[in-house]
């Protein structure tokens, strides 16, 4: 009989990991849907002996989605010292021991999908759990972190306002000041710092949340996760076939610049990964689109639907 | 009647001023020469009174090339004590006053040229000059960088050992300590520490060079200079219209792809540029390419070209 780990009196660590597993499987299954033929193919990878893996789930070359990845991964070990000053800056309880190496545990899910059409916005998702204990195995810290938010290339306010209630609606059921103090969070985050604009049209972002029990919190992210479906698939469905022009092509191409440049200077995830000897770089850069394009010193016209995307990043809006 | 500042007795911030402002039109109209119609359009800007500015040389959609800038730039002012910090940790003999604010001058040229061909090779080249002085007046310290690199998506020996050689030639008439020791320091400095890859197949670096007299430092980068039209415009000439597949484009466009990963995750000049409030990000970010691509986790076939390349990336040669 094996153990099953989704139970209430398991720890939180073992139910975050339940959780994520099921989840990438529903939110894969339920991008499918979006899909004729194409399908997510799994790829299983691991850290080595006794430190973990994880799972990336990848579709490229669809007919909906040019690229995207939903992956979850479990990874454990000892952290080293300069991993830790780096996380400290964010994590507030995090202590360093003696030989400044910190015993850690990491789960958690993480996606990016960009679909072809112009019209159809890119999103990103990930919730992860973080705990650290003392050479002794009692615990020492622990957080919850994560979020979701939306990068159209042309703006659709019901699909902006869509995106943002459902997860306002997730959030209401726990505490009503969640949703605006994440949303906030999420424009600050997301701001592509020496563009003075934010990646997209935001979501919601949350960090070393550790101020109520795991149970709850736990729930908080399961609540988020199932927020995500319906506050994407629709928007997709009705995008994914609206006809474009070639220029909008490569205004999408464009916006895709910048959400590399967000991801390599900005990402403090990405920037974690890729300075983390032993990290799975395919799978952290896995948020890269397929293609992405650079102008010099290229400004819409003024008024344009382009034009109006940009003013937008930049002023950032109330949805709901 | 203009006070002429490329004479000897001018001080070195002007010669250097007057070199890479000759440089800039020798080297755009160097490249013309392998363009039927397309040119070069300087953009003049301005860091705001006092501060200094440069000019961006960039070229669109040509027919050899897809994008391409040769930038110079002259500026001054004080250096916040964030840059002082971050600048230190290359530059040993920067010192940081009283109130952390340093007064400083920096000039230099920077180029990228993406040709379309993806047998024709990108290429970079940088030569700046760097100086700071005591609140009184008093110079306190100063030095030379830069280097040339060369970065093919298909390999040819012989474009290879033409780029070395030619600028092995101009730092051998200094000294012949000078090239094996810039070139390892090339090789360094461009690895794509994520990927255990470099850029491209080298050329010649060098950072804080303030050992001989300022004289013969800039003897040096002008000799450096005079090195990069006979290294690369007759490879150039060769390569802009053979023949190509689309799976030869597609591996530029993934080879772009880690080269935007090197400008923007490693490279220093772009990270301190982007960090530094009131620089110019359009002239920061004229070397990304116009289009670049990701895949998931690709690799290409065992003894294939694409391999064959990789290779060298994984083991640099000694080209000369």
């Amino acid at each position: 009989m094996s153990f099953n780990k989704d139970t209430v009196n398991a720890p939180i660590r073992d139910r975050m990991e339940a959780l994520v597993r099921r989840k990438q499987k529903e939110i894969t299954a339920g991008l499918e849907t979006l899909e004729p033929t194409a399908r997510f193919r799994a790829d299983e990878w691991s850290r080595g002996e006794g430190q973990g893996g994880g799972i990336s789930c990848v579709i490229e070359n669809g007919e909906t989605f040019e690229k995207g990845g939903v992956n979850i991964s479990v990874v454990y070990g000892k952290l080293p010292p300069a991993a830790v000053n780096r996380m400290r800056a964010d994590h507030k309880n995090l202590k360093t021991l003696d030989d400044g190496f910190v015993p850690f545990y990491a789960c958690g899910l993480s996606m990016v999908i960009h679909p072809h059409n112009p019209h159809a916005p890119t999103t990103h998702l990930n919730y992860r759990y973080f705990e650290t204990w003392n050479p002794d195995g009692t615990p020492q810290t622990w957080w919850f972190g994560g979020g979701a938010d939306l990068t159209p290339s042309y703006l659709y306010e019901e699909d902006a306002k869509l995106f943002h209630q459902e997860h306002k609606n997730a959030l209401d059921k726990h505490d009503p000041a969640f949703y605006p103090k994440f949303k906030k969070w999420c424009d600050e985050y997301f701001l592509i710092k020496h563009r003075n604009e934010t990646r997209g049209i935001g979501g919601i972002f949350f960090d070393d949340l550790d101020d109520r029990s795991p149970d709850e919190l736990l729930k908080v992210v399961e609540d988020c996760f199932d927020a995500f479906l319906p506050s994407y698939v629709p928007t997709i469905a009705k995008r994914k076939d609206t006809p474009f022009t070639p220029e909008e092509k490569n205004w999408q191409q464009l916006r895709r610049g910048r959400y590399v440049e967000f991801n390599l200077v900005l990402d403090r995830g990405t920037q974690f990964g890729l300075q983390t000897p032993g990290s799975r770089v395919e799978s952290i850069l896995m948020s890269l689109p397929a293609t992405a394009s650079w102008a010099y010193d290229h400004h819409p016209e003024e008024g344009s639907r382009e034009d109006a995307l940009l003013k937008v990043l930049k002023n950032p809006i109330e949805w709901v």
